[in-house]
């Protein structure tokens, strides 16, 4: 288990990454190339996820549903700009029942068509109108080079899909479902995403308008870790999605789609962790404290037990998560290095002493060593616990933040944007340039425009490669 | 739609139920043929029914996980009955990313040989044993024949896979699952099912016993609700999971699996449904009480909207799942029909004059008209609808209880046993046959064993085909 030491970051963050999630017992490789499990301890964590963002979906009007996994090829062919997307990832059926298909079935890349053709059916008029579903599944997309969270052949998601009687609408619920990420990362996850729009060329195949979160890694490359698409009437004209109007004339819809993945798992991994391994966010730990008991036989053991117990249930009684580690063979040491790979937010050490003086040790993951050890009295620890555990929740995303923001830097022109984006940073620069100069500046940099932030200055200035004047502000970076 | 009226039980059931799960917004047919979407009514019961078993698994040590829905072919080889078992309903999949697959895929139909694959891998020593895991997932198994619900191409479903030391641990699981199903059938769907072992026939493909619990639907079939599997060694032996044990020595392990899916929904459909409709148990419905204000003009509603609210909030507040019906260009009669199509335990009116005395209508939907009506005061009227559903709850069990006793008839030879079976009841006798009278009398009568209840009388007889002497008594139905 954590005998291993880790690669540190500095050294090479892709190795730390990938022995990172395995050792710390995240995720596996499936045995077909490219596939991934998700193990317990990982599925934990995304149950966490899946919980703080499903109650702001029901919250903001939504329910959930299940679609097929299976769509007829012709489907996908149905919108131009989709079926250009994702024909090359696509994993194809042509078998079923031991006889050959007439004709050959696509494992979902993504639901839109398939939402596309039920909604035809199930809307009528005006008065069914907005639809909001959203469902958890996990889609496919063929991949040739895996990598575990970011990037495997099949991975979880949900994916919501609405109808709206008009184009304001279905901007407006775009846009929520934005915040609604926005919200759900900063807040519960402490990572401190940028809202934005993405350019045309980042933009998901088939609609109008993409909105992105973007969040940056420790090694500064950044990570699209949620989108919401505003697809016009693109998908309502393919699948004649159609509602009889207040004045009984038939209209298309317009139609939303966003989703956020298992992918931003690894997102937070490369936000908060560190050479000794997981850092979690105290709001999504699958355990929030580990309680390691500590003694040296069967008389300190029978001291130690009984307040464990009872610090345990206590704890439980106030809804945090705690792990009591009992494990007989192993030694304090090795479960305080084991406990840290994982990530916890607070290891809670009991040895004789705390009994006898009705103290316990407690351990900061987010601050190693000295200066995040406190001794603290049993007499009200459960609300002192809760108290660390916002701090340290905090604390996280104001490192995450000062992070960011340190590495974002303002290019003025291409030559000091050049300089910026050898130098691994994000460069935040005016921009008015064309669809092929974003494609030139991939090539000859390897950076790609992550999104328009939200947040704009004030005014116009120079586009920072033409000399134009811009409008807007654009980051631009290294992307996973 | 409610205005369509639904066929009578007595006039077809078949239809009775294709038609109902429709209209009744459970689920409708995916564009690939045999494949199910679930809507988002039949999705919040089934979310309810997950919550239901969720914590069952939890509260019994189990852990979720997430596994891949691609299984090379050649791992559903290793086990010979498994595949066997498998073969004639896989689909497959023989394109990714463009190109011919040097190895077809399968989409997985259970997922034994994965959970084979990799306990194989994380499994070391007897420390690492039990793994209890379990995953929430779909799964595909083509179908030619389908019928929403309990036959389609891919149905939702848990899956449990765990790894034992011991025989006698891994059978303490397979019945300790099938305990957790049979509490949660009786006690949260009030769907009286029978514990049972099913015969050497009837057993899953690889496994060395599997136990079921069996439900009598509304037209006296019988349904197999859910399952649970000791695989003994045969997937240990054919993935290698082995494990040193205490002495040193490397053993191979002892496996279970368990199953519950979305055909249970059709279950609870049949077993308490009505030719009014869905009729479902208020511990599962997603909506327990739906409020109909009832008013002919603005001034009426102005006085009966308030006390609406004020009684929603209320019950949301005791954590009662409450639906207010204000839809404006429905009549109240039409409204009730809609939710007695959707089978709300309780129907709570409220209009001008519930206003002016204090208070409500309530109308139980398990006893329609009359007799299921009642006027009570708005005082105290939270915790008279906690009473309510609870009595509901109960009667539903008590109903689906009586009916099915009624229905199962003690068979002493098979002259008797045919008459039975004829009458479309089930037969309960002494058996003492082989897998081909099994097979025989499926031929002759359309009837097969359904299980050998655990709940057994004392003694021997004879048995009923044989007349051999018995040990054991077993019952055969006519099954979905």
């Amino acid at each position: 288990m954590s005998e291993y030491k880790l690669t540190p970051q500095s050294e090479d963050f892709n190795e730390w990454f990938n022995t990172l999630v395995q050792r710390a017992d995240l995720a596996d490789y499936g045995p077909v190339r490219g596939t991934m499990i998700i193990k317990p301890y990982g599925w934990a964590l995304w149950e966490n996820i899946q919980q703080g963002l499903d109650k702001r979906f029901k919250a903001t009007g939504h329910v959930n549903a299940g679609f097929p996994m299976f769509i007829p090829k012709s489907f996908l062919e149905k919108e131009a700009k989709h079926v250009e997307g994702f024909s090359p990832e696509l994993a194809v059926v042509t078998i079923g029942g031991g006889e050959e298909l007439a004709e050959p079935i696509v494992v979902r890349p993504t639901s839109e068509t398939l939402a596309g053709h039920a909604y035809a059916n199930w809307i009528k008029s005006y008065r069914d109108l907005p639809v909001l579903i959203n469902q958890w599944n996990s889609v496919v997309r063929w991949e040739l080079r895996t990598k575990l969270f970011l990037r495997t052949a099949e991975f979880w998601w949900q994916e919501g899909h609405t109808a709206h009687a008009t184009y304001e609408e279905a901007e407006t619920e775009t846009r929520q479902m934005l915040d609604v990420y926005h919200d759900f990362a900063v807040n519960e996850a402490a990572v401190p995403v940028i809202r934005g729009r993405k350019s045309n060329i980042e933009r998901f195949a088939g609609a109008d308008q993409t909105y992105t979160i973007e969040a940056m890694m420790k090694d500064r490359k950044a990570l699209q870790a949620g989108t919401s698409h505003n697809l016009g009437q693109n998908f309502a004209r393919a699948f004649d999605i159609q509602y009889l109007d207040r004045n009984n004339e038939l209209q298309h819809c317009w139609t939303t789609s966003w989703g956020f993945s298992t992918r931003f798992i690894g997102g937070m991994v490369m936000t908060h962790g560190d050479d000794k391994g997981l850092v979690l966010p105290p709001r999504l730990a699958p355990f929030q404290v580990v309680i390691v008991p500590i003694y040296k036989n069967d008389d300190e053991k029978s001291q130690v037990m009984p307040v464990v117990q009872r610090i345990q249930a206590e704890l439980v009684a106030a809804d945090v998560r705690v792990k009591v580690d009992n494990r007989e063979d192993l030694t304090p040491g090795f479960k305080f290095n084991d406990w840290e790979l994982r990530g916890v937010p607070v290891r809670m050490e009991i040895g004789p002493k705390d009994v006898s003086k009705g103290t316990v040790a407690l351990a900061r993951r987010d601050m190693p060593g000295k200066e995040g050890k406190s001794f603290v009295s049993q007499a009200g620890l459960t609300s002192q616990v809760q108290t660390l555990l916002k701090t340290i929740q905090a604390n996280l995303l104001e490192t995450a933040t000062q992070f960011r923001d340190a590495h974002i830097q303002d290019a003025r022109n291409y030559d000091e944007f050049k300089q910026i984006i050898a130098a691994g940073e994000w460069g935040d620069c005016w921009w008015a340039g064309s669809d092929a100069d974003e494609k030139r500046i991939k090539e000859e940099t390897g950076a790609t425009t992550r999104c328009f932030p939200l947040a704009q200055p004030e005014g116009t200035s120079q586009c920072m490669l033409t000399a134009q004047t811009a409008n807007e502000v654009v980051l631009f970076a290294k992307a996973y």
